[in-house]
This record gives structure tokens, sequence and C-alpha cells, in this order.
């Protein structure tokens, strides 16, 4: 296992087009459907760091900001946002990439964390992330804030504890 | 549209059975695979409760706690939680069934929000909830501390105006 | 083994879209395809009630009588109607549930037949089935002479041995 | 449109590999994937005898007397059976083709219905059919006794009434 | 294992419709979806051919002539067309039937090969074949240029080895 | 439309994982998901080359070289290597990726040619094609053989025309 790696090595591109099953009655991709390609191009990052099987264990935030249509092309890109010890933040950002009208439009970006997995089915180590650009400096930041948030959402950390939080919406 | 509705009136419930296409290579269900049943659940129980189409319009939270082995019964069930002007939260929970071995597990739950949407594509009112059990009750008001936590994530909220958030972290 | 069981034990709800791969020229759900769905409820529906692996053995009818749209909300509801020795017949009742118009449409209904099976593959014996309800009870009852049907039209009994069958064709 | 068409006219040969999602528990193709499969060889088979869209209106019968395997080549034929005014019925056989242990197992049969349909949505009429050998007029004379009971079992017709099936089960 | 076998033994008949899903914006069957089938038809006539496993080698030439539209009958007919010592050449041809209107259209043929392999996925001997019909014959003769022509292209023979196709090009 | 366009300007990528429903008995990528897959990618890519509506018509040739097993990642790359008036030639790469074994192993790689559709179906201009790395310039000299042996092949130029061809088997 390398000691670091840069969020470049676990960039995973997933280009496909938008299938008549995967549509909603407005004819636009399912958000559901984007949800499970989402998963998987972040699972591959996420493989790809680690160097290791691994297994969704929360997706923290979605939204959907613009729809893609029936036979759209979707370009799902993942990048591991921040290594903790045994789990991965993977930031996935979504395009849907048009030729026809020369427009490629950021549709939506999710945040999603893996657990890397051993032969035994155990949590296994993951090696640090080192950010390079500065979107991926801001990301690797914003990812404690939401390390602490997801704890405290599911009761294994106290509001009152978690100092990043804390400033935040005390406005200090 | 009725004035008001009660959660039992948008109940879902979606049965099925995990294929081999749907396991990740531990042989369980994948995360992306189980966060469409659940969107496309939460898609039905919000059309139930504002009689319209509805798109996705986020997710909140999904956690995965108990993996669903290949062949498992997957059990879906979606009622809304919270309706707002033309937004609805829908309140997700999943469980393994497992009769042969007399056992059924809560492998997780999820939180999607669901627009309501007119002939014209445009967001339109929904009628409001009314919550009943104990639970209900509880996730109705939880709900409200989400969407203010959504709207500060999304920018659209500065953290220091949301009252319900900063007691949290004050701990007042 | 329970001695005994209730149709509400082996109750089972699969709610889900009609998906354009899934409809025929008209637009309509395949009539295979229903066909598959209900076949898995009523082997869930099966499974619950034996406690035991099931696979199908026979369907014994099912008529369409009302055609369901794409995009339509299909809900396969399966009970077991009467259990044999090592066989169950399960009533798999079709509706469509279309909140926008308010409304909700018997489509069909079907019968199947499935044996339980042990570790070995063997048949096993499966609980029986105490119906409660006058519909249970109406169908409890047609599911003897169906049996008998069923027998004869195989030549595993002759027509002549039939009582019940034998009473409903000499109208006495 | 001709006056009359030959069973040989409407064979539909589909033949095919089983897939792991079609399976059940035991590894071996789900009753349901068969059905639909059988449906839609039969919808070929009857489009191809009345040269009109046709629609499933009811399954008579089907038995699963062998299972068949993943990765199992199966082939079905189907071939129209009778011909009413304006609805067919269609004996749909299936085999397990295995060339590798020089095997071909005949492993159930089904008898759907279908109506042809015009233009607009509503029930045409069809051409008679001829059958030639000696398997073919046997299951067109038997197809006139399901007809009849068909009927009596959907309550459109007395059981009295039914002069074929009287003698049935009177044995005379 | 026979000494040699006949194209007709490994003839293989799928028929079906094409999904919505398989269809590209023109609303046609896409490509690589005829691809698709018409390799998983080559398989099972390889197969039938051989008796043993099989796996694609190549594809030697598809080309697309006709489109076929969406709900169209696909009708996949493949062959053995020259066997060598454990590979297969297979010819597919694809028709569209369309009985509604009393047509059936050569859409287009494609060449496949398929190597034999026994239990430890090693390639293995395949029964000679005896080409019948006019046809076969000669796509049995085509077979052995297209076979030089491959492995010249591979880089396997020198082109100025090949006697059958140094004809062709010298125009002797 | 652009006079011209370089290869990275068409470049698509598309990964992801090998489900069971896409392997042979084997255990591996069948040849026909794969097929479909690669026309797939590269019709993406002509319609980013030429920024019009693509039709699949021919695949020139394929050859299977590694076999990817089930679960495996599939990296599917596609780039246009030539432009001719109205059709594209695709030269599309596979890699399976294997991070956990640290493994990167090119399978096998294809050519598919496409053609541009205007607003009626009908073939139109695509954009010429400026090759710059070495790989390409090569590729993009092989695309003119191999167009003459496919007019060749096709009937549609006899091969005592083809100066390029002529040479090769002549050895000069």
């Amino acid at each position: 296992m390398q000691k670091s790696k840069k969020p470049i090595d676990s960039l995973t591109v997933m280009t496909n087009i938008v299938l008549p099953n995967e549509t909603n009655s407005l004819r636009n991709l399912f958000g559901g459907e984007l949800l499970a390609r989402m998963d998987r191009a972040g699972a591959i990052s996420a493989t790809k760091h680690s160097e290791k099987r691994v297994v969704t264990a929360s997706v923290n935030h979605v939204s959907f900001d613009n729809p893609i249509p029936e036979g759209g092309i979707v370009v799902v890109e993942a990048k591991v946002s921040r290594a903790f010890s045994t789990s991965m933040e993977v930031y996935v950002d979504v395009w849907e990439d048009d030729p026809i009208n020369q427009r490629k439009i950021h549709t939506n970006s999710g945040i999603y964390t893996f657990v890397a997995i051993d032969e035994n089915g155990k949590p296994t180590k993951v090696p640090e992330l080192e950010p390079e650009t500065e979107l991926e400096i801001e990301r690797f930041a914003a990812a404690k804030r939401r390390k602490e948030l997801s704890l405290i959402l599911s009761g294994k950390m106290k509001p009152t504890d978690s100092i990043e939080l804390k400033k935040l919406f005390l406005g200090e």
C-alpha cells in the first residue's frame, strides 16, 4: 500500500446514454438511476484509491439541479475527496454532454462514503489523500466538516463537541 | 386537492428479490441499486400524497447498516414525512425479510425530497401532512431541521439565521 | 414449523412502475411481464407461508381484463389461498393505482401453485392454511375444485372420480 | 386476410440462454421468466397468424415439469392451435437443448390466448386454422373443450350447457 | 465426437421483439444490441456443432444495411459455415419479419469466429463441416480466404504467402 | 461545423463493472456484450466528432485476446481514427483495470464505422480529422486500406483497382 495518493489517481469516468427504461414520466433520467450510476462510479474510484474491495457506507447528499433527457449523454466523474482511516469520501460530478447543440451542462453532484474491506470482509486501512488543485483542497477541507456532521446525525458525536461546526453556526 | 393528508395515505410497499446483477463482489446488494429502489418507492409515495407527477429534488442522507445478500427478500417502505409548499420529504425504510430463518432485519433508511410538478413542468402546491404516530411526529419535527440544514449547505440560508440548528450546536 | 397459518401471514405487496421495456406496441404492460411479476410476488408469499424455498409448479389461470399503461403504478398482492401437503395455491391480485386521477382499478388476478423444497431439493411439508375473511374462505373452497380439475387435466385423476366437479357439471 | 392458415405458418422459435438474473435460489430458471418468454413467443406467433397486433387475453394452463439450469439453452416453440372469431389459442412448448451432453428435454408446455386488435384497439376477425399433423388435430379438438371450460370458469357459460364437458365428467 | 456434421445441425433461430431500451435516437435497433444478439445466436450454433463450450474469438465483418424499428420482430439465424482445427466460423443472418405488412426483409449478416474449449479452458478439436446447399458451399470456400486475411491482418501470416488472396488482388 | 477536429476531441471513456448477466459459462464477459458496449462508446465518439446523430454502418474487425472476469472493471476508450465524407471510422480499445492486483491489461480492440445523419435521416458531411500522435497517424493511414478492403468485400470496388492493397499482396 502506497503511503499517499492523489485525487487524479482515482479519477473514474463513466460515459453512457440515457435509455428509455431509465426515464420518468417527463422523459428525463430517474433520480434513482442516476444515484445508482454515481454509486458505481464512486465504488470504482474508491477501489482505485484503496486497492481493496469496497462497500457503500452512506450517501451524504445529492441534489438534482438539471434534468437529463432520454437519449442524452451522461458523463459521471468520480474522484476520492478525502481518505479517513478505513473509509473514503468520494465526490461525484455529473454532466450532460450534448455535442449536437455544443453544450456541456453540470447537472448535479453527490457525495458518497465507501469503506475498504479485506479478504475477511473487515474494514482495512487506506492510503492518505493529498489534494492538488484548489477545488480538491476545498473539498478536502469540507469533507472534515461533513464527517463530523455525519457522526452527529448518527448519534456517534455530541453536537457540542464539534469545534468545526460550532464555529460555523456561531458565525465566529 | 385535499387540505391535508396522513402519512398512511402515501404508504408504498415494494417487495422484491435481490438479483445477481444487483450484487457487488461480496454477493450483497449494491448500495446504488438500493438507492434506485428507494427513489422509486419514494416517488410513488410522493405521487400518492400530492396527486401530481413528481421529480426527485435531493437525497438528504442514506446510510447502509446491514448488507442484503443475493436472493434475499427486500422490503422497501416509503411514507411522506413532511410536506412543504411544493416539496415533500419522504422517509424510506428498508428491511431484509428472511422467512426461512424467521428474521426481519432493518437494514437502512434514507431521506429523499421530491417536488410536485404541474402539466407545464412547474412546481405546484401539495397538501399538508398531519403526522399521527409518535415516530411520524418525531420525523415531522426533524424534517424542519433537515430543511434548514439543506438550505445552509446549498448556500440559500446563512448558518447564523438558523434558530433550530444554532440551539443544537450551542447545546442550549 | 407452525401447525397452521393465516392468509394475512403470507401477504406480499409489490408496487412498481411500468417501464418502457415492459410494454407492447399499444404502450401497455406486456402480459408476459405481468405474469413474471405475479410469479415473483407469489413465490415470496409461498416462502413466507412455508418458511422454505419454493419452486413454481404451475399457473392455473390468469386473465387480463384491463390494460396497464406505460408509467402506470402496478400493485401486485399475493396471499396463500390453500395449502396442500407440500404445495400451496397462491392467489395473486393486480391493481393499477392512479393517484393523479384518483382511481384504483382491479386489472386482473391469477392463480399459481408452488411446491416447498427442502435442502436436498425434495418436496417438504407445509403448514395448513386457516382462511379468515369471507373472500379467503370462498377461495379456499374453490382451490379444492381447481386441484381436482388440475389432476384430471394432467391425467392423474379420472373425471368420474371427482365428486365436486361432477356435481358442478350435472347441475345437482 | 387469407381464409385459413396452417399451424406451420405461425411457428415461432425463440432460442436463448438462461442468464443469472433469471434464476431462483436453486440456480434454475424462474417460472415467471419462462412465462414471460412463452408469452412473447406466443404473441409473435399470433401476430403471424392474424397479421394484426395482438394482446394477451389469458393464460389457460402452464405446468413446470423439469427445471432448466443457469446457462442452459432454452428453446421456446409457439404455434397457433385453434382460431376462434377474434381470438387465437397458442400452444407453446419448451425444451432445454443441451448439445454438450447430447440431450434435448421437453421441460414444459403452456396454453395462451391472444386477441387480434385493429387500428382502433378493437377486436378484429382472424383467419381460421387448419391443423395438419396428428398432434395439431388433437390440440385443435382439445382447444374447444378448454374454451368451454374457460367460459364456465369466468361465469359466461352455465356448466350444464356444456355438452363436451358434461360428457367428460359423466363418463358417458 | 462425430467425424463431420452438416450446417443444418447447428442451425439456431432466435426470434424476438425490439424493446425500447435497445433503440437509438432514431427509434431503430442499436447496432451494438444486434451485435450482441448475433453473438449469442452464433455461440449457441457453435456449441451445437462442437458439443463443447465456446468463446468468441473475433468478429470478422458485420454491416448494417436496413434499420429495424422499435417493436419490430427480429429473426436471427446462425449456422456454422466452416470448421477449422479448434475454431468455427459462424455465418449469422438477420431478418426483420413484419407479418402485419406481410414483409420479411434481410437487414444484415455477420461473420463470427468461435473457439471450442475443453474442461480446462484449452482449445479443443471440433468436427469437420460438410456444406450441402449451394450457398453453404460458397460460404465454406470464402471462409478460407477470410481466415487467411485474418491471419495477415493480425500479423500471423505474410501477405505474400497467401496464395488465395494474391490471386484475388493480381486479378489472375 | 468546424473545418477539422483532432482525435482527442472525440475521446470517450466508458468505465463499468462486468455484471453476472453479461458473462458466459466460464464467468467471463460475453463477446457480444463487449461488442455492444464498444458500439455505444463508438457512437458517442462519432457524435462528438460530427455534432450530428449517427448510426452504425459496419463493424470491420474485433478480436478478443484476453477474457474479462465477472466483477472486473472494463474501460472502453473510443476515438475517431479517420473521417471520410459522411462516415467516420472509430477505433475502440478495451482494458481490464484491476487496481486490487495493480494491473491494467489491454484485452482487445475493434474498428467500427458510423455514418452521420441529418434531421431527415440522410447522410451528412462531417469535419475532417487531423491525427496528432504517432499511433493516431498510423491508424489514420491504415483506415484508408481498410476502407478499400471493405469496398472490395462488399463488391463496390474491384480488387485490381486497389493500389494500396495490391502493393501489400504483391510484396512490393
